[in-house]
């Protein structure tokens, strides 16, 4: 579809929010089409997790974005969706590739939504290409474990924050979900969630360089509880570390279900979001340092540091292989 | 994409609004792109004329919508380009035509949008597609020039109306046309003001029958004057005719510049939409007839009625033609 | 959020429509939040009115809009809410005061839409919070009954009518109201009758002057009737009054529940907002006088001439209380 100027920023280039929206809805049709594909109890397919994506070229206002997807693996219950999405320039012809992106699907009954159905198995046209997914479904299904743990955090607000500190760009943002937002089951599509989380994500970014700003990457994000149709949902960031040329923010979205239902708050999903400054001229900047004060602040610094060099060494590899 | 409930009325039926913004929006891509495939002044597609075309089966929440585009034939000066629509059951996997459109388009200068460039041509496999296209283009050109004329037409307010009359369900809307309904060049997407005229159509039909409403087909639509950003657009819709299962509306748009520029009110566009009424199970309902009261009225009755006839025995010939 | 392209005018200025369907949307939440506290039936709150309120400094495409909203006052059935929206630029840090909204919410069974419940009472630190909130709550009690009886009142179209009269500029749309303009009971948010009413009324406002315009503030809005979803609804605007360098617009909203209900059209909000005309430099210019032909429109006109008196009487004395 043609980007238009609400999905674009102030110097025309489309959300990184829009972009994984449009991921999203077509891994969601994919593989709910998948899982319906052989007799049986009528299902949709919820979004489970999404891995590590970058954001290859900027997409900008006028452009018309291609998505194609593909199902590369199934599990019993999950199915692994490639999506790839192109930037055309209709008035130019050039097309450039914006995002490569994997999703994890698990296909949920229309009847029982808490009754997870089992996946028909595809076809691989090699022994390897089965043996590669089923190692890649091990390996997310281990760092979803992981995950887990390090959602009891609660970002606090700060009072009189200095420039450049933690507390100074930390925001938040409070949706109520309506029936636009959701699948046929009344949960809310896992693409509206990440537009959110990168809207937020984005101001915390532009709250401390003061630029105009892009999302780089964005790391694997799982998708612990669903969210119901009415829910309040919050979805806060703040800063977590800074290279010379790019920010990380942490992303939390929380869920209040609170009509009709005796629960709790609860954190529905969490994820790490990379942002980068541009000039004008659409030239990487260099970003002011993050100033961090207390304990906690410390070390989830010097965790971001750890997952930016490992992600560094990942891609010098990568380049080298290809250059092999 | 997948069908959201804002896209559809209460009983869960797409608006043909809908499916016509987004025939509209496969249109202008692929003949944009076509326009600008040889070197030479970057150009932007501007809807001229939308085919008369008919809504085969409904389209309800939840499912996908597949738009196919093709262009059919191209003349010195615009480009005819043939969509389908396809609604596919995920679930179950079916899919059904949902409608089938022709549409031209002329391409604008981007840097000069009152002049029209010139059609690169493409390649036929058959010398009877050429002619074919031909004749249709020279069809929908006298047909163009007739409609010119029925445009000074207006609506006027009628006080205490009487169920059933002409006056009882007339109604109008005005849109401030913002940066997201535009091209490129600044003007308003055609299918975007065909959305807004179904929509008023459907409150005309809704109004006299009280009853779930579904468009059943859209008379062709002409394109005479392009709207600008800022403009405020008002779109009126007044029923011509009813025959025993059907409404025909006839709707109009008018612009209004009123902001920076000195320019009156004109009249952008104008369309037939025709409507049926549809029972909680989804059959066609009877429709109370159409009171006419002023020889305006009854004249324009006859002529509802003369199209009622000519699509019906077209239809008909059609069927026979099928079936030998 | 950050506002849009679509959230704003041409000139770049942020509708205040957009801004009242934000301030609704967070009284909305925490006044549902705050009455389903305690155990006991859940419901919805509804918002029953608006106090007047003023647009104090613009909001700008890519400004973040932060809205906080905390509840003042509790009676027995009614919760007062006190929500505050300042406008950050990002890029500069700089943040302005741009409304101050007072709004009370009436909470509403979910099970049973005509049962209004109880509200739990708030803790006051001091005695006199509690007694100026009762001032307050006595006092819109009063007002909402006065507002009940200039409720007859239709806005009738004017053939051919001369620039700068009442029916020159008088303007109406209708809306097919959708799932995403509901709360989950089912009714229209009051934020989106808000929004609708401020674009009725700012088309007016364009079409008397014709120049860049702006929301100043609004009157006292009160919410008499529910309206349900499926329903149609017309927002009618008439400009009523103009001072050198401001014009007042009476809009109305009449609901017409004609699919499946046997109920007639009925007037479900009514309001006056005022307006100025900017120019580009952002600067108020002089508006072009209302003329008046009718005694109603002569009344009216005096009446406006009231309202404007009282309010720039307070504002002065409020002014001189700030400098003691």
């Amino acid at each position: 579809r043609i980007m238009r100027p609400d999905d674009a920023n102030i110097a025309g280039n489309v959300h990184g929010g829009t972009i994984l929206k449009m991921i999203e809805e077509a891994g969601a049709i994919i593989s709910t089409r998948h899982c319906n594909s052989q007799a049986g109890e009528p299902c949709v397919a919820a979004l489970a997790r999404v891995e590590r994506t970058d954001f290859l070229s900027p997409m900008c206002i006028g452009e018309v974005a291609n998505v194609s997807a593909e199902i590369t693996y199934t599990s019993r219950h999950s199915v692994e969706v490639q999506v790839n999405v192109m930037s055309e320039n209709i008035l130019t012809g050039a097309k450039k590739v914006t995002n490569k992106a994997t999703l994890w699907y698990v296909p949920l009954s229309l009847k029982n939504v808490n009754k997870v159905l089992e996946v028909p198995p595809i076809q691989y046209t090699r022994k390897e290409q089965e043996d590669e997914g089923k190692k890649r479904y091990e390996e997310q299904k281990l760092d979803r474990l992981e995950t887990k743990q390090r959602n009891g955090d609660v970002i606090l607000p700060v009072i009189n924050p200095e420039p450049h500190t933690v507390g100074y760009s930390q925001s938040s943002l409070i949706h109520l979900v309506g029936p636009s937002d959701c699948t046929l089951l009344g949960f809310v599509h896992g693409g509206v969630t990440m537009k959110l989380m990168d809207e937020v994500a984005g101001i915390v970014a532009a709250r401390h360089c003061k630029t105009n700003i892009v999302t780089a990457s964005v790391d694997a994000i799982n998708f612990h509880e669903k969210i119901k149709k009415g829910c309040v949902i919050t979805v806060s960031g703040r800063m977590t570390f800074t290279s010379n040329k790019s920010m990380e923010i942490e992303v939390f979205v929380d869920a209040d279900p609170f009509v009709d239902e005796p629960r709790e708050r609860y954190r529905a999903v969490s994820a790490f979001f990379t942002y980068v400054s541009l000039s004008k001229e659409g030239k990487p900047l260099p970003v002011p340092q993050l100033l961090t004060e207390t304990e906690d602040e410390k070390r989830r610094f010097e965790e971001g540091k750890g997952r930016y060099l490992q992600t560094k060494a990942k891609r010098q590899a990568q380049m080298q292989q290809a250059a092999q």
